[in-house]
């Protein structure tokens, strides 16, 4: 069966198209700057050279054209689409076949995520509209974590406004970690029950799995909470944004901005959101990239903690994303301060790169340590195909 | 020495006259609805029956005057009066002797806690004019963590806006972990070294004490932060802020008093804010009241990892303050859920109820369990008699 995987943001529209049996990525891309000058198409065929098409991209729809036709292109049937969301909000514990109901849904939730919600549901419809014989399903990033006990997502806010307006912990990344976790257990054979499911990429959120479900999360309301990531400031004492408000005179909107897009590791370091950049100064001698270094680690390791302590307990760490699967020092620096716990690496194991699965902890180490590489679109595809069987 | 330790709110001040080297307490009291009609002074000598003496008490200079009067009453004499400061911000590291520039010092950080040290700062004004024989220290409630290392209390905001308007982790019951370290030590003859502090109140939060010195604490730039408290929330997604003010048309005012005096505990339960009242639901079987004590406990839990992961390890945990040393429901809990960490309590020892610090924890406990009565006011008194020697 072969699913095209859609990933729709507001000026962005990734796609892939892949076998669901055998994982065979025959052709990928991105749509760039859609409705902004100067927008392209970067993509590419059964990894080969990347090609950048420059084509006028005024609108989503347009975008969907020009991706039927690079894929018609390619001679290959298309089996069903799959759309990626990242707020499923209050109604999808799971993956769900598209209909009017589904889509009203899908827009329904999108205060909680609207540079997301709104361009997804736009998507999917013009993917109804243009190829009807087609059927989509939607992967809400928030599912894998619907059904997490009510200690985990619960707020301690008025019950009143939790229940008008819908606060809870959604959490994110959830096709990542349940990904993570169906990798794990293949590669030890069913041997893990509690994993600690790290993705650390641009964004970045923990997620304790037990026997496959998710039971914690760092991400909360939105993806702001939690670890530092590149550019957003992660958990922090909530009564900053009232004191930024009040005494830095800044709007709200502007208090989002400065969070969302101007903190993380790019503040830290005054260098660059991207942990290579600030790992290269750092190796330099430069004080505030090993500052945003090492807080990293030292969050990332406390808030793995928070996961076991869910779980009373916790046999194995996957890292997975841009930076768990590429920085042997990110690997190294949360793992040294998790010692104390007997989590002990093997420093030539964690030297070596590579796309497998692979195992980098030490002979006696208390807990396995394992590197995942992610792979959403593929968990995407799978839900399609379970769903349009 | 004689002591005067002095606690002013905006419209309280509790009192306490204490001979710094036995401990004993002579007299204290409250003056309560100072400003406000009803005003009156509950009063206590010696361990006696409580007075309530019914007396106009416009502003706080009376207070203070009426404060004198009842304790130059007890023929005693004061060598020294200590002032609480909740905040100290950035300039104190330690108490200090008042003098003008410390006075202007306690006023320039009070946009951090405005509620308090205007009128802490006042007070002391007072009693400088009235009593100028006495010297005064201020013992800043923030002092204790004022040496955190960077990555405790630095927050992944832009560098400019945090230096600009001092925006860190400040913490808070300092002056109380300080005392729980001491009083740890004393009991255990030295032997701990890396203690988990935890101050359990209405108002609630842990410390890390790695030999003395406070590594890491859960509250932040304000109080809200960390564990639920009675009505505090605690720990949440920041972007909640941004969403009630978006989505639910609060301001901002509107949420910081949803977040400081409507949430935690209150909210959870549906009941109370005292947790001996949520004790008492939860035992006839109210759901919301278990929910309340679960995830109380399940946060101090996770916290109190965090903690422990700063020091990479942790020999003893010390509970604390009116939940702490009171609750062996709380305390039970708590433990339980540090169970797979070797943490064992002796459920007849948690079951005592003493004014003295004691051991809960079991023998084959890998963490000792230990109950400590907190005293601040004798804390403040010995810098008292510390600074002015």
């Amino acid at each position: 069966m072969n699913v095209l995987v859609i990933n729709a943001g507001s000026s962005s529209l990734k796609y892939q198209l892949l076998d669901v049996d055998t994982g065979e990525v025959f052709a990928k891309g991105n749509c760039e700057r859609i409705g902004i000058d100067g927008s392209f198409i970067g993509h590419q065929e059964r990894g080969g050279e990347k090609e950048r098409l420059v084509v006028d991209l005024p609108d989503h729809k347009t975008a969907v054209k020009h991706v039927f036709e690079i894929i018609d292109g390619l001679g290959l049937p298309v089996d069903g689409i799959g759309h990626r969301v990242v707020q499923g909000g209050w109604y999808f514990p799971e993956s769900a076949v598209v209909d009017d109901e589904v889509l009203a849904k899908v827009r329904e939730v999108a205060p909680l995520a609207p540079l997301h919600n709104y361009a997804e549901a736009d998507v999917v419809e013009i993917c109804r509209e243009l190829y009807p014989s087609l059927g989509n399903v939607i992967v809400p990033d928030t599912a894998f974590h619907y059904n997490m006990p009510e200690r985990a997502w619960r707020y301690a806010l008025p019950r009143d406004v939790v229940d008008s307006l819908h606060i809870r912990k959604y959490g994110a990344h959830g096709t990542s970690h349940r990904f993570i976790w169906r990798a794990v257990q293949e590669f030890t054979d069913g041997a893990c029950h509690k994993l600690v499911s790290c993705h650390l990429g641009s964004g970045a959120s923990l997620c304790a799995v037990e026997d496959g479900h998710s039971v914690e999360t760092t991400m909360g309301l939105t993806p702001l909470d939690g670890l530092i990531m590149g550019t957003r400031c992660g958990t922090l004492d909530p009564a900053t944004v009232f004191y930024l408000q009040r005494e830095g005179g800044y709007t709200v909107d502007e208090v989002d901005t400065m969070m969302n897009k101007q903190s993380g590791l790019l503040a830290l370091s005054g260098i660059s959101s991207d942990s290579r950049d600030i790992e290269e100064a750092a190796a330099k001698g430069d004080e505030k990239a090993e500052v945003a270094l090492d807080m990293f680690a030292y969050r990332s390791a406390q808030l793995i903690l928070e996961m076991a302590e869910a779980m009373e307990g916790f046999d194995t760490i996957a890292f997975s994303a841009g930076i768990g699967e590429n920085s042997d020092d990110a690997r190294a620096r949360i793992c040294a301060k998790l010692g104390w716990m007997g989590v002990r690496i093997d420093d030539a194991k964690n030297a070596v790169r590579s796309d497998e699965v692979r195992e980098i902890s030490a002979a006696d180490s208390a807990i396995r340590v394992l590197v995942v590489p992610t792979n959403e679109e593929l968990m995407i595809a799978l839900d399609v195909q379970e769903k349009l069987a």
